[in-house]
């Protein structure tokens, strides 16, 4: 489909965020890092980003198999893994002060090179949101942070279910009061533009083949029939004519 | 209490929006007047603004009676209201795309002269959003055209709830994970910040007393014990050392 076909339909963009629009990995890790330097407190801050953000799927999943609890928002499932991981890698001497600096540290993520500039050339034609599985003062707080100018913050949160949940990409174009294929999901994730696929979305790609570090073992290229595949968010502006 | 005092705790500061940020009247008196003498479209536009403005809180009394019909969108009740009132004012010749049009100019509205300055200075020490019974999308659209610095867009759509309901006020502060008093109301009715209050939240009087134009009967002045009482959202930003 050429890019003049694909994006005209398109009134709305609602992007990933942790891996697609900020670089999670390496922002904690240097924050942290930073941070604990100052502070005098010893850790393996990499190996504790890595395993943090491996408790994450995980967590989601707990509050999805277990609705009689009721949604659980993503700062405090942060917390109660950050909880576990400084037991388990035993660091010692943090603060409940601490602890709360070191979980909102979600709220500091760098975002990519191109993100502020692709997001601010593509707000000019079409409505932008986040649509992650972040919650909404996190979101909130990460865009007054690194300046990325969405124009509402729409969160797993507000539709209280977890992507790739059906009720998250459908109660998008509910609340944006569009069709489902006026919507383009734009994700560094094939699992989530699969499921803002099968839910009738419009979808890019956007590869960000350092994600995870080392640990990267998917998401290198584009696995399914994707609306647009794309380098990064100013090659998405730039093809999508902003 | 003094200003300083006052905004200790605030973290955030939600809007109303209609009347308060933007300049209903005025803006639509203008552009539908404007609009109709391109189109040769004859009707005493000024009457109809009136009488769609009287039919507002009807219909969301008629949405808060009937929960089994379901949360209505604002668009829809302005649509229903707006049907009505071409039928009533025996108008004649608009086609769909033209009460489409006309329906939208909630979208197109324009700020008071103070709105926009004020917001963006409020928002560089605070998180700033509208918390209207618009629908996102209006909020959303309203804000790209009048160049409203939102950080998010919380809406009753967001709550499947009418201000002055209790989930309004409330659910705000749940998506900021705050508490109540840490969010501050700013309206230009004594009505919403009165509930604002009874939750706990912090609030901020704003008179517009030309809201109405000759048919303003209310709200010339602060009538309740309100955290702060401003001149307009520049002001409000001086006081809180914006």
């Amino acid at each position: 489909m050429s890019d003049e076909l694909a994006g005209r339909d398109v009134k709305a963009l609602v992007f990933d965020v942790f891996g697609t629009v900020v670089d999670w990995r390496t922002s904690l890790i240097d924050d942290l890092s930073h941070w604990a330097k100052g502070k005098g407190i010893e850790a393996d801050w990499t190996a504790l980003v890595d395993a943090w953000r491996g408790a994450y799927v995980p967590s989601m999943d707990a509050v999805r198999k277990n609705p009689a609890k009721g949604f659980i928002k993503l700062d405090i499932l942060h917390r109660q893994s950050l909880d576990m991981l400084i037991e388990r890698f035993g660091i010692k001497g943090l603060s409940e002060a601490d602890r709360d600096h070191i979980n909102r540290g979600w709220h500091r993520l760098k975002p990519w090179p191109d993100s502020v500039a692709g997001l601010t050339r593509l707000k000019t034609k079409f409505i932008i949101s986040p649509l992650s599985n972040g919650n909404v003062v996190l979101l909130t707080n990460m865009a007054k942070n690194a300046g990325l100018p969405w124009d509402l913050v729409l969160s797993s949160e507000v539709f209280e279910h977890f992507k790739p949940d059906p009720e998250t990409y459908l109660g998008a174009a509910r609340l944006l009061s569009m069709e489902p294929g006026e919507v383009m999901m734009v994700a560094a994730h094939n699992n989530d533009l699969k499921a803002a696929q099968s839910h009738g979305l419009k979808t890019a790609f956007v590869p960000r083949v350092t994600e995870y570090g080392p640990h990267q073992k998917v998401d290198f290229e584009a696995t399914g029939n994707w609306t647009m595949v794309v380098r990064d968010l100013v090659d998405l502006a730039a093809r999508l004519d902003c």
